[in-house]
């Protein structure tokens, strides 16, 4: 086993080594079995894949595993870390709907002048909200927003009448109705660029558009131009490109709220982590079927 | 009638004067039954009552009227504004705690000078929550709270055994488990300094103290020297005094938000606000009993 923590509770029989990221580690690792990728930790880990001969199951994390599954030999077993980070970026999803909504920007410049000033803001209650991706995340943030009286609508790329979830091509019919525009989509060819000038267009004046999933859902350009111009609003935990360069105008733009590609990684992914990887270890001794294999 | 609002649907055969607050109207106001007054104006429009010689009907749009009901004269009813801001503070209330959780002053800091710089925050979700004050908007506040997967406690000022309500003489033994204490409680004889330098040394470090109810249910000095000594964070709608000075120190310590009392005003009050005006206009009309009346 090779695992990112050290407090993690071995089966029965099996022994472990620890890589927690950065430089690759320069113990024997010829007898790994089994390789949990250290989270979030940039690109070095998913080196080690190639160079364990022993291994048969790469435990990822991540939801999103596309990038990975090229590296893996034939015979391993690749298991994604899907569902850990839905109570994260459910949250960070109302964090910026939140901060969006009731101006927290205005009010933390106000803090550094101890300016005492009030005006009324938007609420999220009834709000109408287009959810587009209805997986995990979509779920976990539809009760959030359901709880706050949000008016949701849900869009997937497929309809499916008997959830109510509208599909993808009646985005035109949609948009124009939209008060809060949410984007929990993976980047896929279909995905890419899904949100254009024209769509952005179709939407009324002073909408959010907010987007937890992958960047490239959104033409940066055309965000941009809607933004600047003081149409639409926008918060983003995701954009293209990423990192978003230190002079790019986005990053300057009133009613743009934009931080750094962190709705995953808050404290409540490591229990259900660490969870995760217990059970998993667990199957593997025992000889159970493992869980989330995606090949 | 007098109304703040010029688009409410009037009952056949009442005609109706407006009033939206600032300098009093100079109209003929001696035949005025029923007086909405405007909501968030200020002192002024609490001087009309006893200028009104027909009044049988204030009406406010405000939960707490313990300043007003001194000047409603003997023989008028007065009804408040319960329920009208539940959502509206409860979104708050949220905003405050995931603003705080997930380091927004951080990433927008960052924005204004184009950094991307990543780092894992804290999560609501998981999160030990003392909800102190269970009205109606502690229940809005839990609901969303639940759905964000915190652990609620709920506390008032008496015990509810059937509702799983603990009292406030709890308080001692509950505050030490706590990762997020919320504040909505009323200003009373009873509640006025409840969180007192013991009441917050109990907590456990980097704990969160969110205050939307009156700020005087905190010692503001006790408050400081805990957020100052970097113990403690804090989130904060209310103050006391308010407005807080400009040259308060409470302004600029870092791990605090304030926002000043904003929480109740925002969108979602005006469409509750007038179909609760609008109803009670009719009842009036036809001399059904009205609601919300406190005296």
């Amino acid at each position: 086993m090779l695992l990112p923590w050290t407090d993690i509770e071995l089966p029965e029989g099996l022994a472990a080594a620890w890589y927690g990221g950065g430089a690759l580690p320069a113990d024997d690792l010829s007898g790994v079995e089994f390789y949990v990728l250290p989270y979030d930790s940039g690109t070095e880990p998913a080196k080690l894949i190639g160079r364990l001969p022993s291994l048969r199951v790469v435990q990822s994390l991540s939801a999103g595993v596309e990038t990975l599954l090229p590296l893996v030999p034939e015979g391993v077993r690749l298991a994604n870390g899907r569902g850990l980070h839905d109570l994260s970026v459910a949250e960070h999803t109302l964090a910026l709907i939140h901060a969006s909504q009731r101006d927290l920007p205005r009010w933390i410049a106000q803090q550094a002048t101890g300016t005492w000033e009030r005006e009324h803001t938007r609420s999220l209650a009834d709000s109408r909200v287009l959810l587009i991706g209805y997986g995990s995340i979509g779920h976990a943030i539809e009760r959030q927003l359901v709880a706050a009286e949000a008016v949701v609508t849900r869009v997937a790329s497929r309809a499916r009448a008997d959830e109510d979830v509208r599909g993808i091509s009646e985005l035109p019919a949609l948009l124009p109705s939209a008060d809060i525009v949410v984007l929990v989509l993976p980047d896929t060819p279909a995905t890419r660029g899904l949100i254009g000038a024209p769509e952005l267009a179709a939407l009324p004046d002073g909408a959010l558009v907010v987007n937890v999933g992958r960047g490239t859902a959104i033409d940066t350009g055309a965000l941009l131009a809607e933004t600047s111009a003081g149409r639409l609003r926008a918060a983003l935990d995701v954009v293209d490109p990423e990192p978003l360069p230190a002079d790019h105008p986005l990053w300057k733009v009133p009613g743009v709220i934009l931080t750094p590609h962190i709705a995953g990684g808050s404290a409540s992914f490591y229990p259900r982590a660490k969870q995760l990887v217990t059970d998993q270890l667990h199957r593997f001794a025992t000889g159970a079927p493992l869980l989330n294999l995606v090949n």
